[in-house]
C-alpha cells in the first residue's frame, strides 16, 4: 500500500492570490520565497495572462486563517517587481450566500393557480389535514423533510463554536441529503445549549419534519436529548455523529473481516476513544457479534473496577473487558485483530502495531489527523481506514445519513431501530461485491450511487417486517 | 361596474369525477341532476374519450368537504347507464408531497468539491463566522432566508386548526416568497400555543434566519409575541396578518383617494372590525394622515367611555372617535367617505351605503364573504375592494410580504419600522401611474413584477437614510 504525501498540518485556510509578476524572471521565485518564509504552503500556480513584460498568475496558498492570509499579502506587497492584484478564498466563495435554497415545486402562473396553492383553495387541504392528521405526511413537506439540528457545541474538530458558526456544516449536510438521496433537509442551528430548551424547541418545530437528524451536539447531553426526543415524538430521531459513524464502521469492519478471513465473532478489538461516536461504534459491533473489546478513554483501559467512569462508560465496562485488563494501549494491542480509533491524532507509532495478530485491521478515524499515520501504519497493517478523503477507505458519515433517512421517511417509521442500523451496515458493506473487496476498498465512496439506495432499501425491508 | 356572478357559498372542496356515460343520451343529465340534488355544484364538463356507445367525461364538482364528495360519488354509482371511473381532487393533487423543496445551490461533483462544501474545508468558514458573526449573513443562508412561523391558532377563516393543518398555508407563502421576490422562506409550524414557548422557540431557531414572518397567530397573543421577539432579536419580526394587510389597505386607499380627489387627511373612515388586522390598518392610515375614524367591534362603536375594551381597543378609543359617537354602523356611515371592513361577511346591504358622502370608497375585506357583496354595493360605491380574486381590486397580503422582506434582507435592517411600512404602501400605490388609476384598478395584481421590486426599493431607501 502506498500513499501520496499528505498535509496534516493546520493549514486549512486556502487563499488564491493573483499576482502581476514583472520581469526579471526571478520575481516569481522571490514571491514564492516570501510566502514560504511567512509560513504559507504554496499549492498550484496558474497563468492567467502573459503580457509583454509581465505575467499574471494565481497562486493557491494554504494558511492558518484569515489573519495569516493578511500577513502573507502584506509580505508580498513588499516584494519588488510583484503586484498583488487580489486575494480570494475559493472555499469561502463556495459558501457565499449559503449552500441551499428553498424552491417552489410548481410555479404559480395565474389567479386560478394562486387560488389552489394559496387562499382560498388551500383551506380544503388544511381542513383535510385537520380531520386526518396523517395526511400531513402526504400533503405537506413533512413526508420527505429532515431537520438537521445542532446546538453548535461540538462541531467537527472545532469544538464549541456555537449556532452561527455551525451553520455551514448543517447546510453542507442538507446539500448531501438532496444530492445523494433526494431528501429535503433544512439546517436548524439552536441558539441555546440547555438540554431542556433544546428538547422543547425541537418538539415545538417538529410538525414540518418527517425526521430529526441531530448533529454535532456534545456528550453527554447528546444522549439525553436523543432519548427524550425519541420518546416525545412519533418521527425518527437520529444522532448522526453516533449512529452514522457506527454504521459506516461496522460496514467497513464486515468487509475487512471478510478480507482477512476472520469472523466478526472472533475479532479482538482495541478501541481508543469511547465518547459518543466511539461507544456507538462498539455497541453496534457488539450487536453484530464482536465480543472481545477493550476500550480506552483518557484515563486508560475501561474496566468495571474503575470508579471514574461516566454512565455511558460504565455501561461499556459492564459488557466488555471481562478480564479487567488495565495495561497500556500498546500492551492491549498484543494479539489484537483490530484497532478502532475515534480519539485524537498521533497517539500511535507505526511500530506499535507490530504486536497485533496477523492481518491487522486499523481504523484510525480521528480528524484531521489520524491516531496513526497511514504512511507509518502501512508496513504493519493489512487494512487501514481513516476519516479523511486523502487516503483510501474513508469512513464518512455522508455514506450513511442520506440513505438511512430516505428509508425511514419512505417507510414512515416512528424510529430508526437497532435492527435497521444493523441492516444498513450490512447493506452498505454489500455495495462492494465479495470479489471486489480489497485492502484499499472495504468501504465504497460517497459518490457511489448504490450506497443511499441500498441502505434505504434495507431500512424499508426491516420496517416491512415489523 | 359589473361583476360576474360569484359563488360565495361554502363549497370549497373541489372534486373531479370521471364518468363513463353510456347511451341513451339523457344519462349525462341524470348524472348531473343527481349531483345537484346531492348539494354539489357542477362546474366544467370535459370530454375525455368518445366510444361507440359511451362518452368518458370529467365533471368538476364543488362540494362542502371530502365526506360530501363520498356521498356524491355514492349517489352517482346508483345512476343507471353511468359508471364512476375515478374521483380526484385537483387542489389536493397540487399539494401532494408538499409545495416547496430544499435544493443544493451547487452540485458536489467529486472529493475536491466535497472537501470544500463539507469536511474538512467547511471548517475554514465555520472559523471565520465564529470570529466574525456578521459573516453569517454573507456565508450562510441567513442573508436571504425567512422563517414563516405559525402556531396554527387563527388560520384563514378556519380558526384554530393547529400546526399540522396550518402547514399548507405556510408552504404556499414560501412558494410566493421565492417566485415573487427571490427570497428563501421555510415553513415552521409550532406544536404549541403558549406565548412563552413560542417566543423561546423562535429565539432558539433564529440563527438560520434573516427575518421572522409571523403568520396566522391569534390575538392578543400575536401582539406580545411580535413585540417580545423584536426586542430579543436583531433581525426583523413582522406579523404579516397585521402589517402586510395594513400596507396593502393604505396603498389602495392612497389611490382610491386620488381617484375621488379627496386628500387622506379629509377622509372620514368607518371601520368594521378592530382585531389585529383591522387595528394595524387603522394605525397605518393614521400614520399616513387619516384622522377621522370610527371603529366598530362586536359591541358597537369603539369610544373612550366604553369599559369593555381590550388593551388594543382602548389604544384606538383614545386616539379616534373624539366625539364618542355611539350609534349604529349604519348611522356612522352617514357622510363617511370610506368603509373599511375586516370583520365578517354580509353585515351590510348595498342600500346601507346610500347615506355615505359622494364617491364612497368601500373596502369589504372579510373572507371568503365580504361585509357587503360588491354586486349589491356597486350601485352606491365608487371604488370597491375585496379580499378575493373573483372581483377587481383584491387586497392580498401576497402583494406585500415578498417585497418588504426582500428589502429588509437586502438592507439587513434589524427591524421593519413604521417609516418602512409607510414607504412600502406608497411604493405599492405608485406601481399604478396616476393616469391609470381607475375604479377597478386602485391596487395592482400580485403578478405585477413591479410590486415586489418597488416595495423592496422603498424599504432599502428608508434603511439607507437611517
Amino acid at each position: 500500500m502506498t500513499y501520496a504525501t499528505s498535509d496534516l498540518t493546520a493549514l486549512t485556510y486556502v487563499l488564491t492570490i493573483r499576482l502581476k509578476v514583472h520581469k526579471p524572471s526571478n520575481s516569481l521565485s522571490r514571491a514564492l520565497n516570501s510566502i514560504s518564509r511567512g509560513g504559507g504552503d504554496v499549492g498550484s500556480i496558474d497563468v492567467i495572462q502573459v503580457g509583454k513584460d509581465h505575467v499574471i498568475r494565481d497562486i493557491t496558498v494554504s494558511l492558518r486563517d484569515a489573519q495569516h492570509g493578511k500577513s502573507i499579502v502584506s509580505r508580498l506587497k513588499r516584494v519588488k517587481q510583484v503586484e498583488v492584484i487580489s486575494s480570494t478564498s475559493p472555499v469561502l466563495s463556495k459558501h457565499e450566500g449559503g449552500k441551499v435554497s428553498v424552491e417552489p415545486r410548481s410555479r404559480v402562473l395565474n389567479n386560478a393557480d394562486l387560488a389552489q396553492v394559496y387562499t382560498p383553495g388551500v383551506a380544503q387541504v388544511c381542513n383535510e389535514i385537520h380531520r386526518r392528521p396523517e395526511m400531513a405526511f402526504t400533503h405537506t413537506i413533512k413526508g420527505n423533510t429532515v431537520a438537521v439540528v445542532s446546538d453548535g457545541s461540538r462541531v467537527l474538530a472545532l469544538g464549541n463554536i456555537g449556532a452561527y458558526a455551525a451553520m455551514p456544516v448543517m447546510e453542507g449536510k442538507a446539500m448531501l441529503f438532496k444530492q445523494f438521496a433526494g431528501v429535503d433537509a433544512f439546517p436548524i442551528c439552536l441558539d441555546t445549549q440547555d438540554t431542556d430548551a433544546i428538547v422543547e424547541t425541537i418538539i415545538n418545530i417538529a410538525p414540518a419534519f418527517g425526521a430529526i437528524n441531530l448533529e454535532d451536539i456534545a456528550s453527554p447531553r447528546c444522549y439525553e436529548i436523543e432519548q427524550r426526543l425519541q420518546e416525545a415524538l412519533d418521527i425518527p430521531v437520529f444522532h448522526d455523529d453516533q449512529h452514522a459513524t457506527a454504521i459506516a464502521v461496522l460496514a467497513a469492519t464486515i468487509n475487512a473481516a471478510k478480507l482477512v478471513g476472520k469472523p466478526l465473532e472472533s475479532l479482538k478489538v482495541v478501541a481508543s476513544g469511547v465518547g459518543a461516536a466511539g461507544l456507538a461504534c462498539l455497541k453496534l459491533l457488539m450487536k453484530a457479534g464482536v465480543h472481545e473489546i477493550v476500550g480506552f478513554n483518557i484515563g486508560g483501559a475501561v474496566h468495571r473496577e474503575r470508579t471514574d467512569l461516566t454512565e455511558q462508560e460504565t455501561w461499556l465496562a459492564e459488557r466488555t473487558n471481562h478480564d479487567c485488563f488495565s495495561g497500556t494501549m500498546k500492551e492491549a494491542l498484543e494479539g489484537a485483530d483490530m484497532f478502532l480509533g475515534l480519539s485524537v491524532g498521533g497517539i500511535l507509532k507505526g511500530s506499535d502495531l507490530k504486536v497485533m495478530a496477523p492481518d491487522p485491521i486499523v481504523f484510525a478515524l480521528a480528524n484531521p489527523e489520524p491516531e496513526v499515520l497511514p504512511e507509518k501504519a502501512a508496513k504493519y497493517a493489512r487494512v487501514i481506514a481513516t476519516g479523511g478523503s486523502n487516503y483510501p477507505n474513508q469512513i464518512n458519515n455522508a455514506l450513511v445519513f442520506p440513505g438511512i433517512f430516505k428509508g425511514a421517511l419512505k417507510a414512515r417509521v416512528p424510529q430508526i431501530t437497532e435492527e435497521m442500523k444493523l441492516a444498513a451496515a450490512y447493506a452498505l458493506a454489500a455495495v462492494i461485491p465479495d470479489d471486489e473487496i480489497h485492502e484499499d476498498y472495504v468501504i465504497p465512496t460517497v459518490f457511489d450511487e448504490r450506497v443511499a439506495s441500498g441502505i434505504a432499501a434495507a431500512v424499508i425491508e426491516i420496517a416491512g417486517r415489523g
